[in-house]
């Protein structure tokens, strides 16, 4: 199966002042084709960082995707930094060139401009519908933007240079059932069905603690299983069903 | 400066399902505890790579905290996995007895709730007041729930285990102004003054882009000078300060 890594460069995410919006969208996504999604990284804008991160991950995932630090402002760094991670040099990309001349007002390509149009030598440039600044794919590696409506805009041209597999399939129910109440009979039905990965997650709302039971495999009937025998589990202890899905 | 990363186990965020929520509130917390969150990891429940990320984490930063996994289901496999990476064996801790012994019903401490008072050997307990299961301190690594609410809860309890240093303090600008715009004149600012972080964030709302930049320092005095300056140079572009904190 391939598998996928995302690293999400900003400081602003690590301060906590913003909230990241895009692995929940890339991690929808790759589930849909069938991508692994196996480990996200957030680090700062530090150039070496970046580096070594996106040195180590393309050598263990089949696909990698950075976000963030693309833009024109001193603290955008992911461009060179991914190139010099390639030990790749940047060129002016005459494509992006063009892209950025059709978005702003003729005679306004300013140096900051021309900055998002510098890209590394043999890279292939990612449609940006939104801003214009294309994002660039180098190997195995897809550099993209910070914003989410942006990284949502382009993603859609570069999801057919994406290989997966059957789509990962999902269900979901919540009860009123303590985990520790849940958890012997959970284990004998995960025990049962190993392709179908069962997720207990825990969670406090209006002062009361319920559960969240997430079932995920590519295999609709056995995932058509679980979720009977968890709906019984839950019967068979009294719990109510909160939703499902 | 005092460093910090946090390790996020859990498939539900990978997948996309569950927004994480505990980033925002750990990188806030640390931030004005004056230590300085250098990385944070995303990981599946799989316990080779807690190991691994767990050994790596502790050698590199002054505090490591895990979220996630250490519940009673059979997907909670955080404690095992850092007492793995410690090569330290569990043991039934009778003051986690006590807590749940408290909480629970006579009576009613089945194995899945006893699971939660196994806890590596001289690991210091870190109490939770909504839900009496621990987490626990080994060294310098913190191994707390997923719940939000939770973790929330259980930091007062050990910040003051941890050594800081002056706050970072924040300051904010939203302008209208388009970034390419800005760059030239943020870079001679942040040039001029390298003690305060200045972070330029471009979002997309209502179909307009528009810029929040960010100035983050422990030095209120430089802080102050640089929101100044941004403040005239946004007005020297003809740009409008949309809001300021």
């Amino acid at each position: 199966m391939s598998t996928a890594a995302v690293i999400i460069i900003g400081n602003e995410i690590l301060s906590g002042r913003t909230r990241d919006a895009n692995l929940p969208f890339l991690g929808k996504r790759l589930a849909e084709l069938g991508i692994n999604l196996l480990e996200v990284s957030i680090i700062p804008d530090d150039e070496q960082t970046i580096i070594n991160t996106v040195n180590q991950y393309r050598q263990r995932f089949t696909y990698v995707f950075t976000t963030g630090g693309i833009g024109p402002t001193h603290d955008d760094i992911s461009t060179v930094s991914v190139a010099k991670a390639f030990n790749i040099p940047l060129e002016i990309n005459s494509e992006a060139v063009g892209y950025l001349e059709n978005y702003y007002e003729a005679g306004t390509i300013n140096n900051a401009r021309l900055k998002m149009a510098h890209i590394p030598v043999g890279a292939t440039l990612i449609k940006n519908p939104i801003s214009a600044a294309p994002g660039f794919q180098l190997e195995n590696v897809f550099v993209l933007p910070g914003v989410p409506e942006i990284i949502q805009a382009m993603f859609d041209g570069i999801s057919d240079r994406l290989v997966g597999g059957p789509p990962v399939l999902t269900r979901t129910i919540a009860t009123d059932l303590r985990e520790s109440i849940l958890a012997e009979g959970l284990e004998i039905i995960q025990n049962q069905y190993p392709e179908v990965a069962i997720g207990s997650y825990p969670y406090f709302r209006m002062g009361r603690l319920g559960v969240n039971l997430v079932m995920r495999s590519t295999l609709s009937a056995n995932l058509d299983r679980v979720y009977k025998d968890i709906e019984c589990l839950i019967h068979q202890l009294g719990g109510e069903i909160i939703s499902a899905e």
